[in-house]
């Protein structure tokens, strides 16, 4: 990792600074891609499945009897861990549910907002080596609290037309049984537009390779909604003297094995634990199955020596990350300091996997310095707030001639008129 | 008005589809102009203006001076309404200011969610004929109530350099005093770049023309968060036997005098109620200054008659009207079955334009049927959600073996191993 020892706030732009991810040469084969699907449908989504991912498919959708025999390739263990998991993040997602109160602005004059489910949600789960199905958790949940009515899953299968048993068993769990076997660009245009086999939806979520966040990208321009933009994942730890470094290292590594794009960056307001954590990281990468991808990651890395924690929580907020873990003593007490950042972990034992499995929170977050305006995945992702108002009588007499004047001031004489004509009528009542 | 008697749900897509906007032509000039701000910063700002707008300008600043002359032009009759309706405003969105309750999921197992406001946002305000200072309202009180640091405001001025006035005394009555008379595509690109003179900011809001909505998108793509999609305004009014045929027709139009894109709509069970809506329109359109205007929309708009009001709110729904007006008996009896619109006005005396002025309830909203899935404008359009999360020894005791298994089964054992040194050492203990 590169070690810098009291960067000047000036030099903080530059060290804040992501890889810059140029997409313009996939603007063309993935908009191809999404005409193709838009007009051909299912015979496209045919096509791409034997071009790109070698499968012949007849039909996409996942049967009852594949997911039964998926569930009977799924250990006891990894069940009882799902269900678990579940558990807490229904928990958590349950408390983002608020029912607002109604109120009377002025006299009359009644306001209020209704969260609505979006009706038709899609979500993409990425195939490949590592089947995410904590992600599918991630989604689902919110999503059935949220109140959608209709949930479309596409995930990849492999050459042999299956998909992996733990997504299909986590699918199972958590009853969606809209299943298809389409993965990358085409699966995003499938959902955007609907074909013969597959409905189409209003809002697309899910992390994928660069064609799907092109063609998620590229939908979003044309009105379907999606979840955020995507980046590579990342974390920053800010840790004091007191941390374990072997826990510093462990959090750095856990994020450098996701693949050699992953940001890690390590803060700290001392110089030996930079020793400490150089040294445990040597020693722990090497006992890592990905440690060729970890070493090349932590090439890229970053360590930063700072005066205090305010200085590093400064840092961190310029750098925004999509994890940040405090490692440091009290640290509730530097909560009111963090302004940017996905997800926070406080003290030495919330280490960014809780966050990612098992403790509740959600894990689909703002990468790459989104985390300055986006926020992670919630209920709040999968509704709409409508406002709804009631005038009485009275309440339009009460704002009428507010609302007269403003229009006239905008010179729109008719919204001015809709007033107007009822206060007369009112009048002669 | 075209009038179609009772079309059957298979007709309805065809009824709900909006005229397609091709903006395809508009990629390559405002790329052009989002490419020179981004490399030659206010120069290239002042080539546009003067090429553009035909405005020489040294300083974009709009000064104090500016400010208070603009105050003492505006008549007190202007500045009492803004007070009412900043008022209601304000009321209304306190309400969505919430405090989230920190929720255990699990002994020792702590996450919550705390809203942080975004720290600088930009809004965007378009000239022309009507000043919109509604929407400048609509934009700041709520990124006020978030807790945004900083606002920044671009409004295009006219040839003489002059910013509406009421526009200016709005933004000083509401304190923005970073103020930039800048215009068009060069306005969004100078906020989501920044410039020598204008501040980067992370999200831009705010209505404008196609150059305006398509450097939006643009930048969107490029990581700066937007309000939402953009389209022509639009109502649909809702309307039973009870309703008095002045006022709907009163409604229509004042959507109808935005322009001839927008969108005028008209279901009823009445076809009474159809003739008479036709003979009011006939009458108070001739009324309007802007009855050229008025009249061409009108063309484009539709009149449809269905058998009961639950088929009529399916219709709606299907449509997912930017402003529902439900002028029914017991409007309130229907709200559960809408389920998309940007916001809805309930009863007689609940006309759009209220809502547009000075009930309380954001203006901005989804256009175009986006309401299907996105909300209007709101406090939570201004800030990011972070979750936090704190996990005691016992609380990574109780749920370190899901967590390990997980991450086992997605092949991601750095993740697991941060959790398996800790409940390594804490079994030390």
């Amino acid at each position: 990792m590169k070690t810098i020892y009291n960067p000047t706030p000036k030099e903080w732009a530059a060290l804040t600074r992501r890889p810059t991810i140029t997409t313009e040469s996939l603007n063309e084969s993935v908009s191809t891609v999404l005409k193709q699907v838009k007009e051909r449908g299912d015979q496209a989504i045919q096509n791409y499945a034997s071009l790109f991912d070698g499968v012949q498919l007849e039909d996409f959708c996942v049967s009852k009897e594949e997911i039964q025999e998926a569930s009977k390739q799924v250990s006891e263990e990894i069940k009882q861990a799902i269900t678990v998991a579940a558990s807490n993040i229904k928990k958590f997602h349950q408390s983002q549910i608020i029912t607002e109160a109604k109120v009377e602005t002025i006299e009359g004059v009644t306001c209020w907002r209704k969260s609505v489910g979006i009706e038709k949600v899609g979500l993409y789960i990425p195939g490949g080596t590592a089947p995410l199905f904590s992600t599918l958790l991630m989604l689902t949940i919110p999503a059935q609290l949220a109140g959608c009515k209709e949930i479309v899953l596409c995930t990849p299968c492999n050459k042999q037309g299956k998909v992996n048993e733990v997504v299909l068993y986590a699918a199972q769990y958590l009853g969606i049984d809209t299943i298809f076997k389409i993965g990358g660009a085409q699966a995003i245009a499938a959902m955007a537009y609907g074909t013969e086999a597959v409905p189409q939806v209003y809002k697309i979520f899910g992390p994928g390779n660069q064609y799907v966040t092109k063609a998620k990208e590229l939908v979003q321009t044309q009105g379907v909604a999606i979840d955020m933009p995507a980046g590579p994942s990342e974390v920053l730890v800010i840790a004091d003297e007191q941390a374990d470094a072997d826990y510093i290292a462990a959090d750095l590594l856990s994020q450098a094995e996701h693949g050699t794009d992953s940001q890690v960056v390590f803060v700290t307001t001392s110089k030996q634990k930079i020793a400490e954590v150089t040294e445990a990281l040597e020693t722990q990468v090497e006992q890592l199955p990905r440690k060729e991808l970890a070493k090349q990651t932590l090439t890229n890395s970053l360590m930063i020596e700072l005066s205090t924690l305010e200085e590093c929580i400064a840092f961190s907020n310029e750098y925004a990350p999509e994890h940040l873990i405090l490692n440091i003593d009290n640290a509730e007490q530097y909560i009111d300091l963090v302004v940017n950042a996905g997800s926070v972990f406080l003290g030495a034992y919330s280490c960014e996997s809780a966050g990612d499995y098992a403790s509740g929170t959600n894990h689909t977050l703002p990468t790459n310095g989104y985390a300055k305006s986006y926020s992670g995945v919630s209920v709040d992702s999968f509704v709409k707030k409508i406002t709804f108002q009631k005038l009485t009588k009275q309440g339009l007499k009460n704002i009428g001639k507010t609302i007269e004047i403003m229009a006239e001031a905008e010179q729109l004489i008719a919204h001015k008129n809709a007033v107007s004509i009822r206060l007369k009528k009112l009048s002669n009542e």
